[in-house]
């Protein structure tokens, strides 16, 4: 973690505090992994591996007025920024080890920096993720954070594995990020706090992750929609399968939305849910040991199908018009 | 790497490719290390790691109009993204591995991203660093990569261990980036191409890197010019270090350069030259098997000093004003 380029292009004046002293204050602290050799404070991290695991690592960005609305609470962001990326390492089953922050900030405010970090250390301690690097630059407010973390050899669960007579299972409740949404955008809910803690601050499901090992065939965080995550298993495991609607996990304020609304298709295509959709096998099933729901099967033959009111038909991400 | 929460924000239209098509167009290759398991195309990479090794991890961004202007070639800001970050992993004497890339992009240009991708993909080639994840997003330019190394455990080159008595050595030549950058800002140069090659395309000096480990006592890249970057050395060395202004090693532009300015300090203070800057007892020096420069001494005494012309002064980062 290092400044960059500070004597070569002057568009930018320079902040009210060096990078330097911006990390010292907000970002460097002592590291707690005994893998960490090396954390911030050189060229670069040094990481050493424990015999028997293999690293997962993956890189998520945020933009400002993208993925985030300008003004947005700097705890939550900070709480979300690592979420989503916990999350990748939950749907391998990967145990959180370090991670390293790359901030492009507009400008330099004290208070929003020591809450985006409060939000973010808070659920790294959780899961004992080491801040171990990083850069901060001046620029339009992106952030991006690469998470590593440790799985058994072998064993990381995968898109392409699943197998048909797999059960389709689902951790939590879909669709509550998607109201939460909604919610922002001027959805009048009688019961909104729920819905909107889970769009602002959702919980990466780390630990069911790492439950799985050994028990699921295939397994993917629920950040982009079902359809569109569980597309990707379906894909990459060249199989099929069909959804019982009436088997979703909604909560009470998604039904009511529904009700109100119609819009039935939303829980199975809003993003932001950061649930774990898995596959796992009749014989295998009674193995998991956390809460979820089943909500259909793998088959053979390829396509999406949803079993809504007894009525199957094939489903499509953009195929929700033809088919309400 | 998958696409983040399209449908959650959707102040920014579609791309005109998906970014699914996107990474498999240009980012996605077959990877040549035996350490990766599982490169693009799952929520995380897997890299399995050789034994009496440990992980370097280096974080960079660049920023459009911060760190590179509007309009430069694509193909250019590939290489430079990808060197300046193995750079950082040269600077440790790690070996590369493997990258990710974080992408933000404010349009989809195809000519573009195939330039970029291609200057990208042309360094990574030469240094066998397979590209294993990252992030598409839209918004302003912006594009963060974390490049992953092998060094020798408990051998890596930290700034933290130079010793009184070591010689300070640098590689190729200081300046020439930062005359690179005069001549984009309009300074006249009869024979502009080296140091805006060097400007724009540098190059990081990996081989060198890895070579001085078991010899070099520290190390570090020269990214934000020799004085800031010595100045990590002392100061989490604890020691101090006088400079020969006169051993530089300067090409005849920058010492044209300097004789119609005056502009003595340049080569000392300008970034980007992403050479290497090592201290080495004068008994090892001789081990050095690659051209370098010996351009001073580590001091006891903190502080750094220069001797220029047979005058010795206090050098810090903001007293050239008074020193000239």
């Amino acid at each position: 973690m290092h400044k960059k380029h500070p004597t070569s292009i002057n568009f930018i004046t320079d902040n009210l505090i060096s990078e330097f002293s911006l990390i010292d204050r907000f970002f460097k602290r002592q590291t707690t992994n005994p893998s960490v050799a090396q954390g911030i404070g050189d060229d670069c991290a040094l990481l050493s591996m424990p015999n028997g695991y293999e690293l997962a690592i993956t890189t998520d960005t945020m933009v400002e007025n993208v993925h985030f609305f300008a003004g947005c609470a700097p705890y939550q962001l900070g709480h979300k920024l690592l979420a989503v990326n916990l999350s990748d390492l939950a749907s391998m089953g990967a145990k959180p080890l370090a991670v390293t922050l790359a901030l492009t900030l507009s400008n330099v405010d004290k208070n929003w920096l020591q809450a985006f970090a409060d939000g973010f250390f808070a659920l790294a301690d959780r899961y004992s993720a080491d801040l171990i690097g990083g850069d901060t630059t001046s620029g339009p407010l992106t952030l991006t954070v690469t998470a590593l973390g440790l799985v058994p050899t072998g064993q990381a669960l995968r898109r392409s594995t699943a197998k048909p007579g797999d059960i389709i299972c689902v951790t939590g409740h879909l669709g509550d990020a998607g109201l939460g949404l909604k919610i922002n955008q001027g959805y009048d809910c009688k019961q909104p706090d729920a819905a909107l803690n889970r769009f602002n601050q959702p919980e990466p499901q780390v630990v069911f992750g790492q439950a799985l090992i050994g028990i699921a065939n295939a397994c993917i965080d629920i950040s982009d929609g079902l359809v569109g995550d569980l597309g990707h298993i379906l894909e990459q495991s060249r199989v099929g399968a069909c959804l019982d609607w009436e088997a979703l996990p909604l909560s009470t304020e998604v039904l009511a939305y529904i009700e109100n609304t119609g819009d039935w298709a939303m829980p199975l295509t809003a993003g932001d849910d950061y649930e774990l959709c898995f596959t796992v096998s009749p014989g295998k099933v009674d193995a998991v040991t956390f809460p979820y729901t089943k909500i259909g099967f793998i088959e053979a033959e390829l396509g999406l199908r949803l079993n809504k009111s007894s009525n199957i038909q094939p489903l499509g991400v953009k195929s929700f018009e033809h088919f309400s």
